[in-house]
């Protein structure tokens, strides 16, 4: 974005459910017009790689190199590397394509050579293809540690190796307090022609907190005074995806969108739900919230061009 | 081997000429008999990974799976991850295939885990079903630099990047003097049930002179008081594969199975030469050294077999 213009979006977004709407808002948008801020707390190291499950999913999703049928990786994926892996006694449980290690290794390569994450993706984006700025939330390592009732566990232990299976007490971002927050994405949050900020149907408790878990990126959203909007995953009282459904009904919280705004609090202006919870708008509205009422089930491209343009109607219009 | 058993074998080796002869051998002796000790000096950190392209040849050879067309590498081999590496403008002179990235993965996860490479490769041979005891000469790093009319080269920028076309003036191997000889290869030196000691058809300067160059090794070969065998890489004047002929007449020497007899001195105690060579045997004679003339050009298991055998019987004669 530069100063002169007034149409810069934000967008904060976690993997496959916001990483669809990301693509529908490049399609809505002029490329220098979007800044994605990508969920850093599901990034790990494994078999020695640095790996970032949601910047690669935006990624390849912009590229239009992922594979809509499994939801992450590459489409045309082989899994030669991963069979492999496993007559040598590797480790097996993530699954990471031929084409898709590509990512990892090179990526690892320059972050072992002192190169910034950021900095690594922005020239990988261009790369392939990728005009928007897509960005880490931090340069610095942020994980997410999930509290089970089996203890804690690594993010991706607990989402891929034990498939969601123990029951979620809470959520700790292991390294958000030393993390500094990308000067690029403070940079779009305050720049004079931003005119909205847009938090992706993506679960706010692993997706967007760990984002607003770094320090000063929830002073940049509110400090950029405009309309902040959030999209709700939660859809008939049901994740469209993961394991948003499950976790709030172990943490004893409703189902529904009315927990997603309320835990956004008056960090948002407006909230963005399904034509199926049309009959929540009324409480949204008594809890002091703009409500647009509108299909947010992404099924197809025009679905994500057609939410998008919904979405950024209606900050337009807070 | 044990100290019960009296048909003990070492042998020395680089990559393909090499390997095709440990094959012979593994065939011909009982897979605790054999200790097979590689060249560490091509070994490199390529991106972010160790690769080891010598041990690694042994160990496909031995295990069935090595590329019998390209020399190096997996038979059956796929290339999508060099493919989208190139497309991310990561570095693609050197090639490697997604099976045979899994090894390289995988070992470089365990060195850094702590363990030793020696102890990771037996571990590996196991898994692969290799049932002889292959050991890289050292656990230290020891790298082979290539002095050349335009600089010194890493190893493999000489050999892959360049493709062996700077005159070569000379060699060194970085890291030689505080690498620590592998305490099995040692051991199996030591062992008194051991009753030969093979140099296979490998290049000497670049694939034997790194092994030797690690302290204590020359004195452990030796000290073993067993018929030591080198095995000409050298046919006819010229190399069967790689750039020994070309080093040679660069370095000043004779294309001849002469410099390479005269290069191991007294360390060892017979040569064995191709037919096409048999007039150089008097020569042999005339320095004080047991010649074998025997068909040494491996074309198939046949050839590998009965090369094996034959070093053996004259080893076992000296």
């Amino acid at each position: 974005m530069s100063g002169s213009r007034c149409d810069g979006v934000v967008a904060l977004t976690g993997g496959v459910g916001g990483a669809k709407l990301i693509w529908g808002l490049a399609q809505a948008l002029e490329p220098s017009a979007l800044t994605v801020i990508c969920n850093p707390g599901d990034d790990f190291e494994h078999l020695g790689l640095t790996v970032c499950p949601d910047f690669d999913t935006v990624l390849y999703t912009l590229a239009g190199l992922a594979d809509p049928e499994r939801g992450w990786g590459r489409a045309d994926e082989t899994w030669a590397f991963m069979a492999a892996l496993e007559t040598l006694g590797g480790e097996t449980w993530f699954r990471l394509g031929d084409r898709d290690l590509a990512l990892h290794v090179e990526r690892s390569r320059r972050l072992a050579g002192g190169e910034g994450l950021g900095t690594i993706m922005t020239d990988i984006c261009r790369r392939l293809g990728v005009d928007q700025q897509v960005l880490p939330a931090s340069d610095d390592p942020l994980r997410t540690m999930v509290a089970t009732a089996d203890g804690e566990l690594p993010f991706q232990q607990y989402f891929v190796r034990e498939r969601c299976a123990p029951a979620v007490r809470g959520f700790h971002f292991a390294g958000a307090a030393q993390a500094t927050a990308h000067p690029r994405a403070l940079a779009a949050l305050s720049d004079p022609g931003l005119r909205a900020i847009v938090i992706c149907p993506s679960n706010p408790f692993i997706s967007i907190d760990p984002i607003l878990a770094i320090p000063g990126m929830t002073e940049a959203i509110r400090a950029a005074k405009v309309p902040v909007v959030a999209v709700s995953p939660i859809v008939g009282g049901a994740a469209i995806k993961g394991p948003a459904a499950k976790m709030l009904a172990e943490l004893g919280q409703e189902v529904s969108v009315r927990t997603v705004w309320r835990h956004y609090g008056d960090l948002i202006d407006g909230i963005v739900m399904d034509t199926c919870d049309a009959r929540l708008a009324a409480d949204a509205d008594h809890d002091k919230l703009a409500a647009l009422v509108t299909p947010t089930v992404m099924t197809g491209p025009e679905e994500r061009i057609g939410l998008a343009r919904a979405v950024l109607a209606f900050a337009g219009s807070l």
